[in-house]
Parts: C-alpha cells; sequence; structure tokens
C-alpha cells in the first residue's frame, strides 16, 4: 500500500518535476498511463522518503564557530565573536573553506533549500552562491549590508559601497544562472544599518522583484536600541515597512516580541517569519509564541541561525521547536503546545512559505520538484533502535526526535541525487 | 604537554584504578618510577580522554518507545504508555531484546555508570544487572516497587509481595558478586506506595546499606496527589524522610518544585537530586533551578530519564541543562546561567556524587577506577567541523554541543574497554 512517484524533465539545467503520486497496488495501471516499466519501481523496504528541509535563516560564515561562543548576548556576542570572524571573508580561501563545509554539512543534514547570510564582501558572498550550486543545493544567498554601529569599525560598509555591492552582487549572481540558487537583498537589521541605505535597499529589491532578509525583535535590549535609532517610526515592524523591505518576498528571523499590530503588519504585507529557537534560547534572547504568529495567519518556517543557534540540522530545530512550546506550556498549562505533526510541517512546508518557494518545494506534490530525502529508520549505524511492534508514525516520531545525518541515506534536491556527496555531482 | 595516567589491576574480578597522573614532558622519570616502557606509551593525537558519563536516572524498561509517546502530562502518560508497557517484562525475552539494546546504547553513547529503573518483575530486572555486567557497565539497578494507585490493575504488586520480591532481588544480584552492578532500592514513587511498603523499603534499604532512588515533586499535579494522600505529612520530602528513604545514598529524580526547608532536609541527610532537563520539558513538568539546589550544597547529577526524557544520550542531558538554565535567564536577565564547564562537572563527578559513587568514579584522579571515554572530534564521519585555528576548549565545547556516539571512539569502565562492542568483552 506505499505510495509511489515519478519525475519529468523540464528545462536546462535539468529539474525533475513529481509527474504523479499513486498508490502501489495500482502500479500496473499507472506503468501504462506514464509509461514505465514496473521492473524499474524502486522498492524502499523500511525506508521512506520525506520532503526535504527547509532552513529558512543560517549565517553560512558563521559556521566556523557554530556549538562555542554561546556566553553573551546578541549584541555583545555580535562584536565580540560575530564581525571579527565575518572579518576574515575578505579572504576567498577562508572562505571557500568554510562555505565548503558549511553546504556539505546542511546537504547531509537534510537541508535542500537554505537562506543564507554571507558577510559584506561581494566576492566570497558570490562564492557560496557558487558552491551552494556545486553541490546542488537549493539556495537563497545575501550579502549582508551593514553601515553602522559597530564596534569593530574595519568591519564595516560605506552607504553607497553598501548599496553598489549590493547591485553588484545581485547583477553577478543573476548572470550566472544557476538552476536553484537566488540573491537575496539581506540588510543585516535595524541596528547596523542607516534609513538611507534601508531605503536603497527596499529600491533595490523593488525593482529587480528580490528576496529580502534581515532579523527583527530577537532581544528586548536590540529593541530598545531601534526605538532610539528610529525614534519617529510606530514600531520596529514599521522602520522595515516604511523602506519598503515588508513584501511577501520577505523572511524575517526571530519576531519574539512583536506586538499584534506588527503580527498584522506581516499578514497584510505577506512578509514571513523565521523561527530560530535553538539561537533565542542559547543567547537568552527569548521565546516565539508560534502559535500566535500561526493564528495572525503570518507564514512562518524554522530556522537553524547558525552560530547563535549552534546546531546546522534542521532537526535540532524541530527538536528545539517542540522545546520552546512545551515550556510555554510550562509557564501556563492552558497553552496547546504544537505537535510533532505541526512542527515537521513548519521544517518543510511552512519553511517552503515563508521562502515564497513554495510554488517549487515544500511537499510532495505534481507539478513541485522533488526535494527528498530518503530516510532508513534502521540503517546499521543508526543512532536510536526500532523494535518490531513500532507503528510508522511512532518510527517517523523517533526519526525525528532521535535520528540525524546517518539515518538520511539520500539527499534529492530536484530531482538530483546531491548526498552521498562525492566528487562530482550525482544525476540520477 | 599533554597529560598522562597509568593503571594498577586489583582485585577479582579485574578492575584498573588509576595509578598516576604527570605530564607527557615527564616521561623518561615517570616511566622509571612506574616500570613501563617509553615506547608502550599511546599518543592521541587529535584525540582526548574525558571522564565517563554518569546517568543519575533512566528507565531501561521504557527505552523501546523512547523518542515517541511524548504528548501528555506525567500521570496520564504513565498509565497510558509506562505502566502496560513495563507489563511485557514478565516476558523474559522481551525483557532480553530491550535491556540488551538500551545497555548498548547507552554504553555506545559515553554513559559508564547509570542509575537504572527497570519493573516490577524481579527475574528480568537480575536480567538488566546480568546484562550490564555482561556488557561491562557501571550499574545500580532497581526492581520497581509500587502496590497501589494506578489504572492498569494487571501491572501492580501486593504491598507484602513487593517487600518479599525487593529482597529476593537483592538477595539474588548480591549474590552474584558483580564487580560493578548493585542493587537499588526503588520505590515507584510516593503516589504509587503504600505508607506501609515505603516504610518496609526503608527499612530493606537501612538493614543492608543499600542505595535508594524515586521520584519527587516532577509535576505540580503529582504533588497535589502525595498531599491528599499523606495529609499529616509537612512535604513531599517529608514523605520519603519518615519512611527512611533519604539518605546520603539517596538520589531522588526531577525536584523541579522542592522548597527551602525540603531542600535543607535533602543536604542534612545528604540526598540527592538527578536533573532529567530532556524529561521536564518533554512531558511539560517543570523546569529546576539548578543553581538554587546548589547553592543549598544538595548533590546533583543529570539524568536522561528515558522515555520522559526521549534521548538515552547524556551529551543531550548536558544540552538540555544548558537549555532549561537559558531559559530562566529569559524570564529573569538576573539569572546567571550555567556555565558549559559547570555543566560538563554535573554530568561526570557531579553524578558520581549523586549516586554516592565518587570515590570510584566520576574525574581523573588516582586511586579512582579508570572510567573514560577517548573522544576523537575529527573522526571521518564526525557530525560537526573543526577548524585549524580553534582552540582545545572550543573543541570540547563544539563535542559536549555537536558531537556524538561517532566522536566517542572508546569507552572504559573500570579500565576495561568496553566499546567497541563485539560479542566478546575486550580487556585491555
Ligand atoms: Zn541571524
Ligand atoms: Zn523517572
Amino acid at each position: 500500500m506505499g505510495i509511489m512517484a515519478s519525475f519529468i524533465y523540464e528545462g536546462h539545467p535539468a529539474k525533475y518535476m513529481i509527474a504523479f503520486i499513486g498508490r502501489a497496488k495500482e502500479v500496473a495501471k499507472l506503468s501504462e498511463t506514464w509509461g514505465f516499466r514496473i521492473s524499474d519501481v524502486r522498492h524502499l523496504g523500511p525506508r521512506f522518503f520525506m520532503p526535504g528541509l527547509v532552513d529558512t535563516h543560517i549565517h553560512a560564515s558563521q559556521y566556523s564557530y557554530t556549538g562555542t561562543a554561546l556566553d553573551m548576548p546578541l549584541l555583545q556576542w555580535l562584536n565580540t565573536y560575530t564581525f571579527p570572524t565575518e572579518f576574515n571573508y575578505k579572504d576567498l580561501d577562508f572562505a571557500q573553506d568554510v562555505y565548503t563545509k558549511v553546504v556539505k554539512r546542511t546537504l547531509r543534514n537534510g537541508t535542500t533549500t537554505a537562506c543564507y547570510f554571507a558577510t559584506i564582501y561581494t566576492d566570497s558572498s558570490l562564492l557560496l552562491g557558487e558552491i551552494a550550486d556545486k553541490y546542488g543545493q537549493r539556495a537563497l544567498v545575501g550579502k549582508v549590508c551593514m553601515d553602522t554601529n559597530n564596534a569593530v569599525p574595519h568591519y564595516k560598509e560605506t552607504t553607497d559601497g553598501s548599496s553598489e555591492e549590493t547591485k553588484r552582487f545581485i547583477g553577478e549572481l543573476l548572470k550566472r544562472k544557476y538552476a536553484l540558487v537566488r540573491p537575496i537583498v539581506t540588510p543585516r537589521f535595524a541596528v547596523s544599518c542607516t534609513s538611507t541605505l534601508l531605503s536603497h535597499l527596499g529600491e533595490i529589491a523593488k525593482n529587480n522583484d528580490l528576496h529580502i532578509q534581515s532579523h527583527i525583535s530577537e532581544t528586548k535590549e536590540e529593541m530598545d536600541v531601534v526605538r532610539e535609532l528610529f525614534p519617529d517610526m510606530e514600531s520596529y515592524g514599521h522602520v522595515y515597512h516604511k523602506h519598503n523591505l515588508l513584501t511577501d518576498k520577505t523572511v524575517m528571523a526571530h519576531a519574539c516580541y512583536l506586538s499584534d499590530s506588527e503580527l498584522k503588519l506581516f499578514r497584510d504585507t505577506g512578509a514571513a517569519i523565521s523561527h530560530c529557537p535553538n539561537s533565542n534560547i542559547s543567547l537568552c534572547s527569548g521565546m516565539l509564541d508560534v502559535r500566535r504568529v500561526l493564528k495572525h495567519n503570518v507564514k512562518l518556517g524554522l530556522g537553524t541561525d547558525v552560530a547563535g543557534g549552534y546546531s546546522p540540522s534542521m532537526l535540532d530545530a524541530i527538536r528545539r521547536t517542540l522545546d520552546t512550546s512545551k515550556v510555554l506550556t510550562i509557564q501556563d498549562p492552558e497553552y496547546k503546545t504544537l505537535t510533532f505533526e505541526e512542527v515537521f510541517r513548519l521544517a518543510t512546508l511552512g519553511g517552503s512559505q515563508a521562502l515564497s518557494l513554495h510554488d517549487r518545494t515544500g511537499n510532495f506534490q505534481v507539478g513541485k520538484d522533488f526535494d527528498a530525502l530518503l530516510i532508513n529508520p534502521v540503517v546499521p549505524d543508526s543512532p536510536f533502535d526500532v523494535f518490531p511492534y513500532e507503528s510508522t508514525k511512532a518510527i517517523l516520531e523517533k526519526f525525528l526526535n532521535l535520528g540525524d545525518d546517518r539515518n538520511i541515506e539520500e539527499v534529492y534536491v530536484a530531482g538530483r541525487k546531491v548526498t552521498p556527496i562525492s566528487g562530482v555531482r550525482v544525476v540520477t
């Protein structure tokens, strides 16, 4: 009674879309309709396919210190660890090493789509795009923009320089016509950008119909600073809105402390939220009430926020989302905890909606690209044990709670098998 | 400038104690003093040894459903999932399968010492002891006692039956003279035991100078029930104290909601707390303020509490302890978050103190048994990346946050190499 799918080929470079979804018991009829041989059907045994995971917020450049340096709050953390590290990406060799490792690592962890922050450096940000393309990951890549307010002055741009380099970055990246890698306009956050720069970036995004990403209301201290920097603005949300940075292709990380009117602004503009629970806990930033966001009909996906979040695995993001929801229930027993099924949806379809990529990915649907993970819950070196009397649902829950890359035997992006990574990309 | 250690052999069965600890640059002198050949010294390269992890609270019998069934609060969860599952351990074949898997799994995860709850069945609880011995794990094993108040009446004992079987369990287990496996008196918790049974168990523990384990103040609902069941008692802590169950060989799981006077009772009696943060969050039970416990000079170790906690890895217990501490800081920015160094200590030495086994294990000290993990942070299939410019401290932190059993190349208990597990136990 398994479910089967097949692909049709489309365009150049090759992309594979889901052609049909049918039941295994109807294989004879399906093979006639779709013209495949029954002997070519792959039998999965205890394995199953699930949609690829969508990381809606990850700093590729911070991957080198992920798992460390979690001992101070956000603004201090940025000046102490982040900005000095990101400065290294002026050096393309340094960038090549870390970016290769983070793309390989996230693919191996099942991240078929990633929305990346790089650094202020255009050339190494382009390199990140090249590496994502090389290894076959679907990616939005942002050259970071920041022209003010940091304690590491050698890691800063001029206002005009930042706009110009953003234009160069976008132009160059688009020229390369990567199948699955697109640029995303990336003001770091309102603290790091002058109003002039935010205006330029809003305009650039509008003129080129581009994605936008930034951070919002991650910590209370940050909110105070933004209030001081933009005293005329009604709210943090309005700072971005007034600069045309809230659109239906915008994703904003964190949003722990948005007011009802800001959530309404998100819903009305179509802007989305990337929930990064590991980061929010690790930096003691706050706890997002996901259910409240969903009730406001605001799009929401999950993010690792490496390296504020220490794990580059979306399985961790799933677990920490459940944890945060459960802590909210501990605080108020009436609070309805998110179920693992709901969180699984957020990590896949929810993420694709948050990135406005749900026409191409996020679930198995005819006409979408085949972004998928082949899960083997009984792989020899598995991190968890399965017992013969367990249901399919229990096994999925075990994988989500206890599984890791060892259980992810194969990763597909747009129908191409991208892991295990050998030297060259394997096309199925 | 590495540190080296060697062992001396003691007793039968063989146990290896740490004979000396010295600096590698003094190897010539040390080899003379201790009579070993310099060519026999093992060079670790990027590897390092750390003390074995101590799981102060784990239900071996719940391992079959760990990672699932986390959708309801404690008392409901016990009746729905736990008691029906534990009933299966009447069947020795069922027990053999799960107990073998949990002992192998926890050893592989670096748990050199485990404090186990089994079930009410004496024979399969003895089997758990046999399996722990076979695979070389240091363990306290408890036959669970419960003679009242559960919704699964076929999984219950009579008061006298429970006492008699506890005596039989202790007698049988001690008779086998396992080197590292001891019995522990195990009333499930005050809700499940009549006052008569608690008295018997306190007496049995006293007469045989045995360890004691139970649960306390895990959830508010449970506390209400205990208050109703024992209306004359000053507090939940006093329920155990009045039955002679708080001693310096007692470990009580959870303790989320102890009053100052109960903490004082713990300190005065020498009773310890097992902090099980994954369980406390997963079942929405509560959040223990570890720093408050430590300020009261109460001994504290960490526990996985499988399957209320979904992970059988003490690395997870370390991470979730940090998370809980960080959530307390989010709630009150003045709260001093635990550092990863402090939590590392709780997972090793703290655990050995909580189990009153600190004369034998918990850290590297001359005269203690060699319970150790050989960590390889750059093992080929490692779940995290290490960069050349990283400090030793950063690498340890990365391992604690992101490492797993793949990084734990070898596990030693009392000087014996117990993993990788082949058919037979390898003696070094
Ligand atoms: Zn971020
Ligand atoms: Zn327990």
